[in-house]
């Protein structure tokens, strides 16, 4: 079969790899995937890489480079083991990718997401949603209602990244909300906080590109913060009090440092995105303004039903982050290139796979 | 009347200053200070002022310099103006000693230690603990439980700044605590966290001095950060976890790396002590780890009787933060001056006024 596998820095082949077996372990699923995501952190591994790809064997999943990449994804499901229950051969799934141990501190605690030696379909794990066929554990498999499309489905994923940061700083219905960042996340984001009943929703972008992509999501405004002073501006526009939540999706330093300044007075910060390095931050506001900083990682997995919900509800039409389509042939070149240029206006890049 | 007033960096005088008139407002209480204890932004202001004593008159109260300092007080009401219900001349009380506007955005929530115009007795206020008399408005006076005495009285602000900390940090029975500091909101943090029923409770603080005079305030260990990896060992202390809530008291950037890094993974940092200049954190350790770190801001000026009930049942022995008394004749020399020494081994000092 065809898959998009990572080597290494800058390299990842489009090429022909073994197909799974036919022996399945009891409570495994073959899957055929359909349609797949490309997200940032298969991104900082092609730039920067390899950071979570295993170099050696994944303690828990025996994985390791070359990894086929892709865990953002819709799928049939081909053949089930012996044991599983939840899905069936025919059925239309979204896939969970994270893969945890069960047993540990944080598992136990029904913190998978959180367990300590998590791996990842698609990262960490002997099969990804950019090929022909994959294999997942029964937990990680959940059907799609009805009205949700293959598409949509393959956005459940990312669409549970932004949504758990919402819930997470505890957007209520018509509160004010800060986004920084326009990527995937953020533009998700946006989405989650109308979902969640918020009232004015303001996104900050500096790529003007992207700022203008990002235009029709429903946010209220798109603010430039290379030209406007975003701080200022959010307090001007929230009678000098501040927005409710800001949600960070950018990992930096700057965009941080707005999420604190336009919260107002014992407001939350929710930091989604990911920083590479330390952020000086101004720990006498976060004091005399009794802020509270979140940071969160992925989603819980018990959620994928409800996110699943939302969508087939209309409430979360993740769809619109959809910024341009692909196929598996061409998922470098019209996939992950346009994705890394910096004054490029891409959002988020779904490959057909079949 | 005798009061100490402060004039300026390094300037606080006991001076003769005209007691308050009979004149008293109709909501005001005239009250004659017990005893007050010396706070750590009274000491700011005396090494680094003026920060919040106000040099123009402040927009609240109109107070300016010169000012008589003391926030932490007991005190006996002489007289009640007109309106007065809660207290009584003759009344042994704590005085609470914020001041706020009751019309803004934050006070109309509740939130009144956030009011936007706050101001506070002794400090920018023109009536201070220090001193032979004062005035303050009636919400300031709580009646003292009969078991709670004049010097616990005086204990009461500062306690209820370090149980606000434990209380936003979720801190439940059982809990295993850090506290970062043995200043005199570290010590009364340790104490409130017992009277919390937490498990155990670590203390770090690199004056080995004061450190030693921690050592009965009963907290599990009192670890040195110079000589102890404090995240290491704490992590083996608790099976490779870490602590559940972290209480950082010291306002220093190498305590709240510590913090960050001693607390378990979806646990809780809360920020007690001020910080004067960025601390640079490794927000990605903050989002893989799902920590939540908190700023606070003194306490819900609500809470006084909670406090006052927690001193009153024995539970929050607050005395034992108390290092050192002094009467106010001697309090530069014996109050002030030995708590501003880098190298001194005071926690908490009171001065008897009366």
């Amino acid at each position: 079969m065809k898959a998009a596998r990572y080597h290494g820095v800058m390299d990842i082949r489009v090429e022909e790899v073994e197909e799974p077996t036919g022996d399945l372990g009891p409570t495994q699923v073959l899957i055929r995937p359909r349609w797949c995501g490309i997200c940032g952190t298969d991104l900082h591994e092609y730039v920067a890489g390899p950071i979570v790809t295993p170099v050696d064997p994944h303690p828990l999943t025996g994985a390791q480079l070359p990894q086929i990449l892709g865990h953002e994804l819709s799928a049939d499901v081909v053949a089930v083991g012996s044991e599983v229950t939840n899905v069936a051969p025919g059925d239309r799934i979204s896939v969970m990718p994270l893969v945890f141990c069960g047993t540990c501190y944080f598992c136990r605690r029904g913190l998978n997401h959180l367990c300590q030696t998590m791996g990842c379909f698609g990262l960490s794990w002997d099969w990804g949603g950019l090929a022909g066929l994959g294999v997942v554990e029964s937990y990680q498999a959940w059907r799609l209602p009805d009205e949700v499309s293959y598409e949509q489905g393959a956005l459940v994923e990312p669409a549970a990244v932004a949504e758990w940061g919402v819930a997470q700083g505890g957007v209520r219905p018509g509160d004010r909300v800060l986004v920084t960042g326009a990527g995937p996340i953020g533009a998700l984001a946006v989405l989650a906080a109308r979902a969640a009943g918020a009232g004015d929703v303001y996104l900050s972008e500096p790529n003007e590109r992207r700022a203008r992509r990002a235009s029709d999501l429903g946010a209220t405004e798109v603010l430039d913060p290379r030209g406007t002073d975003v701080v200022a501006e959010l307090r001007e526009r929230t009678e000098g009090v501040g927005v409710d939540v800001a949600i960070e999706c950018s990992g930096n330093e700057a965009a941080l440092r707005t999420c604190l300044g336009a919260v107002r007075t014992h407001g939350t910060v929710v930091q989604v995105g990911l920083h590479v390095k330390d952020a000086g931050l101004d720990m006498m506001e976060v004091s005399e303004r009794e802020l509270t900083l979140k940071g969160t990682w992925c989603y819980s997995v018990h959620e994928w039903p409800r996110i699943m919900a939302m969508i087939a509800s209309g409430a979360f039409p993740v769809e619109r982050a959809v910024s341009a389509r692909t196929s598996l042939d061409h998922t470098v070149e019209a996939g992950f290139d346009p994705l890394i240029d910096p004054q490029g206006d891409q959002i988020k890049i779904l490959v057909e796979t079949t």
